[in-house]
């Protein structure tokens, strides 16, 4: 069963009420992140709390020892009674009443919840292409995400799976994905900077790949490049990685399903080896 | 008292708990609006209530019908027992758990509060500048408002009292008002474009301007002008019109204090006479 956690308390999902001194109502004020996990143990918890320490100072929020972070997260998982799971935390900032600056720094709420994790489906994905008309802060994992919500939107209403973000004729990434593509053997993708968030699981492939011989390339490039390239690779925390087959209708090459297979089953080995 | 409605139900401030499903509070996923009144009226009701509506078919979710959400402002202003308040509307998207798409553009959360207004101060403020990094969709007043709180932040920590945009040399906006500039008799402020919200002061203070044979001119200009300019004039909704003195800590020209008096005592009484 899905539960959720806020500043100290345990519910069920449905129940948890948030009240107005929580500033991510009014103005998203907040980071978060998203963590999978298996067997009681959650996958990559540094890695992420690097990044959640990282938005915090970012943001000048004040973050809550880690320690007791890690406590209720187990708590959670205990709670639910599912096998895998996934984990959203959210640090956002507290204010009596609402006004855009606030005196007080200290002040935090902190949610979490609990639900179930679906299986990786490995599931060929289709794209559409959008305007990246987002904040020039996308390397911090806020609460601001109407940009990606409607591009999700306009995905899923196309019967799309993704939506890939050009900025200036640049892919950047994707609403709620860092985009790869594979080409001549070399895997490439977006440097890390005020542009893209700086995925984990992007980070992981990137390491794979290396491990594997295969070298990677942070650098930027165009749509056309997609429509070349021999595989089109989005990975995802909860997703892992998988590979797109259309994009604005256009069939995409799939040349090398091969290194994609292999790529996949190592990022799965990965998180089962290390978590489950 | 400060009240607050929500989804029917009206209760104190501090009482009322916001449910998980909405969006609000995972994507800043809706919009909002902030209106002043008096005497049991609202002021520029219907100029709001357009821009809400506006938002709400760029952000595709469904509007509650005026009629009922004027209601609701009324009942909360009478369980306030304020003379003079601000309203605050906001409609955010709901969905049954935290997903970035969503399939059903129908469910919407309504949430109003009231407090109390201060008196208009009139009061000279200082500014600070700040690159404006925000999305390309500052027309649309949404939940997304980190990049304002952490401008707004900056303000005041640096003793000034609210941040001004510029983007690529050109003055944008505030941080949560309009600017505007008085250059030899004439009100210059930027266009209405994606870079910046359509203040509903902002277009009082136009049409005030030109009903008293003050030129206006709708173009973009860079810091320069502010500190060259004679007078630098900020609008927003509770604060009417206010007047800098000082930017980045160098002072202001201020040389047309009549003008400044004149325009801000005409906005004053449009309010006095349409609504209190």
């Amino acid at each position: 069963m899905d539960f959720a956690y806020y500043n100290g308390s345990f519910l069920p999902y449905r129940e948890l009420r948030v009240p107005l001194s929580d500033r991510a109502i009014y103005f998203g004020d907040g980071v978060y992140e998203c963590l999978i996990g298996g067997g009681g143990s959650v996958y990559q918890w540094q890695e992420h709390m690097a990044r959640l320490r990282f938005g915090a100072e970012f943001m000048r929020l004040s973050i809550t020892d880690c320690e007791g972070l890690y406590s209720a997260a187990t708590r959670l998982i205990e709670l639910s009674g599912y096998e895998r799971y996934v984990i959203y935390v959210q640090l956002s900032r507290a204010s009596e009443h609402r006004a855009h600056a606030v005196r007080d720094f200290s002040r935090t709420n902190l949610l979490m919840t609990v639900t179930e994790l679906e299986d990786f489906d490995c599931r060929e994905i289709s794209l559409i292409t959008r305007e990246d008309i987002r904040y020039r802060m996308c390397h911090v994992k806020t609460l601001n995400l109407i940009p990606s919500v409607l591009a999700s939107h306009d995905a899923i209403m196309t019967g799309a799976d993704e939506a890939v973000f050009i900025r200036g004729g640049t892919v950047t990434e994707c609403a709620h994905s860092n985009v790869f593509i594979l080409e001549g053997g070399t895997l490439i993708t977006h440097p890390k900077d005020e542009y893209i968030l700086p995925g984990i699981t992007r980070e992981t492939l990137i390491r794979i790949a290396e491990k594997h011989g295969i070298p990677t390339v942070e650098c930027g490039f165009g749509k056309e490049r997609l429509i070349t390239a021999d595989e089109v690779i989005i990975t995802s925390t909860t997703k892992l990685a998988r590979r797109a087959s259309s994009i604005d209708g256009t069939p995409l090459k799939m040349n090398d399903p091969k290194t994609f297979r292999m790529l996949f089953t190592a990022l799965e080995s990965d998180f089962i080896e290390n978590c489950c």
